[in-house]
């Protein structure tokens, strides 16, 4: 058994056209309002590609998230296209929103050329309206033709909705003397329109990896990324995250090479996935919070999240504060193991409460580091040796302003 | 057996000393640095009282958190006196803090005239710093000097913070021909300075009821009212409501008389409740949550407090915005049964999505009626029959700007 000599990952520019065999497009086809917007992005491999998607455990969910579902079980995992609208998530709809789901992906499929059940359709915008199909229908030709290896970045604008910059990233991996790529685009929570909550992330590969392996490298990275972030602990009826391999680098992942994947694909996940939190609506600072100590990596996660969800701590950190007291509250409210007398917190490297005690002589020192735009914060829980790291942003005024716009 | 001919509850005008056998102060100890600012308050029973009290469920539990407790576990369940502070809240202070807090007990059991277990302790301000003990000695013997029947609103204006008003309820029950009366008052979190995240409660009443009643009445009631209760999701060091009862009346609850009892409580401490949320920062509305055709009850509080938490309903509500899509998606992440073909979406009178549809045509009456100070909204899980209702308020710039200030 030869083990990869090398593996590199290096970080490139790119996006979903990065990996060979893919091509893509984005194009106005008129379901947003605005003249000239890109609203209807489509993804396809030149051949059939191996696929994983992870949905939203939202129990509303949108009918292109039951027809992805649908159709990646129908074919085992396997798909040719992505097709992916924006402004109108086509959650809510009812029988008629599954059925114009359903005839999303057929006629991509009947322009691309495969089976309806190997096109993942996806959407996000407003909750409770009607897709206009005239429009979409017009729109499906003009995006197919539209199709080109070098078209990544239209896909990535044509599936925001208000994210105040588009999300693309890439990386090469070299094992031994071969290589492949792997590239994505995703979209965040930009909620100055209403219901505009939903997460979706798009990635694509040219390496060749077994659907065993693809599933259990999406979930394993996935929640290393795109479920450690959190801008306002919402999660949406339309949230996924799709991964397409199609082979086309010749080289094949195995048990050997499935470090050098993952390592890669997380780096493309996290890029996207950080991308999304500094787009958050009104942030104006990435933080990055890690739990140290915990009694368990599950109780971990969950004081993580506690911290990054807070308001206290969000507007604390907004304000330039080293509030420490509002860690440690939150931290012993978190329903986890939690030992007063053995925990510490840091805000950047300055420690500011360590063995039942403050060290408030530190918090000019802390106040001075919160006017960066990057923070991090960590608690240790004094329970244990689990961690876990998540990804959030503060808490402005900005956020109530865009999210209280009267929409009627 | 005579079962009670007459049931009323009488809201009336009061707090604390409208119970017979009770009186109160409220002081300026110094310990709040803005001259003259009420910061010590005494509450005395004449006679030995029958306690009972409901702490946070923090692990980081302040000094006179655990004092109290042990208090309460000593005397099984008697007190003459409780005291408490504003300004400092004896939290994360280590070993000097319980001495402190012990300290506090001691000397006001020494001016009561009784043991130092017979009294309960309570403090709220900021986390991690020392109590200001030569002022609170100094303090105590005014407080006691003070201690009247008509001077219970100056306790509830030395228990608070920051809340914007003091709170404070009462009610007369009569059963039968004969009466008791139930006051309290309570302080929320006004969090404009940091870390004065505490809700305190502290309830009175001259009818006498055993402690396993007493208990009992009180967790009961407080789930019903404190704990439904939310303005940012938060929960401190120091929260906890006590309930003192001295028998002063002649009226004795038993098994006959319990639901008086907790119908009398349940007005006064949802009175208090409500005030709190009120009092949230930077609130404007008042928000009456309600979910209903949960699978089980636990389930309706859950749904409900996501609900309530939830910043884009909050935000939605601020703006006036009647979004029912953001009810939707909250319920459907919430972890609970959720069945959205029979979900059912209410904003006061108004219904706006049912049947897997949205009713978009009444959204500007939706909208009108938002415009109220107190707003309902309800939610039809569409999964079983269990309800809960839950308060909140809605989140405007305002709470940002006020947790976001600079504290060091």
């Amino acid at each position: 058994m030869t083990l990869p000599t090398l593996q590199t990952v290096d970080v490139a520019a790119g996006g979903v056209t990065t990996a060979r065999g893919f091509r893509a497009a984005g194009i106005h086809a008129g379901i947003k309002a605005k003249a000239g917007a890109l609203d209807l992005a489509l993804i396809v491999s030149d051949t059939p590609a191996t696929a994983a998607a992870v949905f939203t455990t939202n129990k509303a969910q949108a009918a292109p998230v039951l027809v992805s579902r649908e159709h990646l079980a129908h074919t085992g995992g396997v798909a040719r296209a992505v097709v992916v609208n924006s402004g109108c998530a086509n959650a809510c709809t009812g029988d008629a929103g599954l059925a114009d789901a359903r005839t999303m992906a057929a006629e991509t499929a009947a322009l691309v050329g495969c089976a309806a059940e190997e096109v993942l359709v996806s959407s996000t915008g407003v909750i409770g309206v009607a897709l206009k199909m005239d429009r979409l229908r017009a729109g499906l030709p003009q995006a197919h033709a539209a199709l080109a290896t070098d078209q990544g970045d239209k896909a990535a604008r044509a599936i925001m909705t208000t994210d105040p910059f588009p999300k693309e990233s890439a990386v090469t991996v070299t094992v031994g003397d071969r290589s492949f790529s792997i590239g994505g685009t995703a979209k965040g929570s930009g909620m100055i329109e209403p219901n505009m909550a939903t997460m979706l992330g798009f990635v694509t590969t040219d390496a060749a990896v077994p659907k065993v392996l693809l599933d259990r490298v999406l979930r394993e990275v996935v929640d290393d990324t795109f479920n450690a972030i959190t801008v306002d602990g919402e999660c949406s009826t339309n949230d996924c995250v799709m991964l397409l391999a199609n082979g086309a680098s010749g080289v094949a992942i195995d048990e050997r090479t499935y470090d050098a994947f993952a390592d890669g694909l997380r780096a493309v996940c996290l890029r996207l996935a950080l991308g999304i939190v500094r787009g958050g609506e009104g942030a104006t600072k990435l933080v990055t919070v890690t739990v140290n100590g915990a009694a368990t990596p599950a109780e971990a996660r969950i004081a993580a999240k506690a911290i990054a969800n807070s308001l206290l701590v969000k507007t604390a950190i907004h304000g330039g504060d080293p509030n420490w007291g509002r860690l440690v509250a939150v931290s012993g409210r978190a329903g986890v193991a939690f030992d007063l007398s053995r925990a510490k917190v840091t805000i950047g490297p300055i420690l500011l409460f360590k063995d039942g005690r403050p060290y408030d002589e530190a918090a000019p020192e802390a106040a001075s580091y919160l006017k960066n735009d990057d923070i991090s914060i960590a608690v240790d829980l004094g329970a244990g040796d689990a961690s876990s790291t998540v990804w959030t942003c503060d808490l402005s005024a900005d956020y109530v302003k865009i999210n209280a716009e009267y929409r009627t």
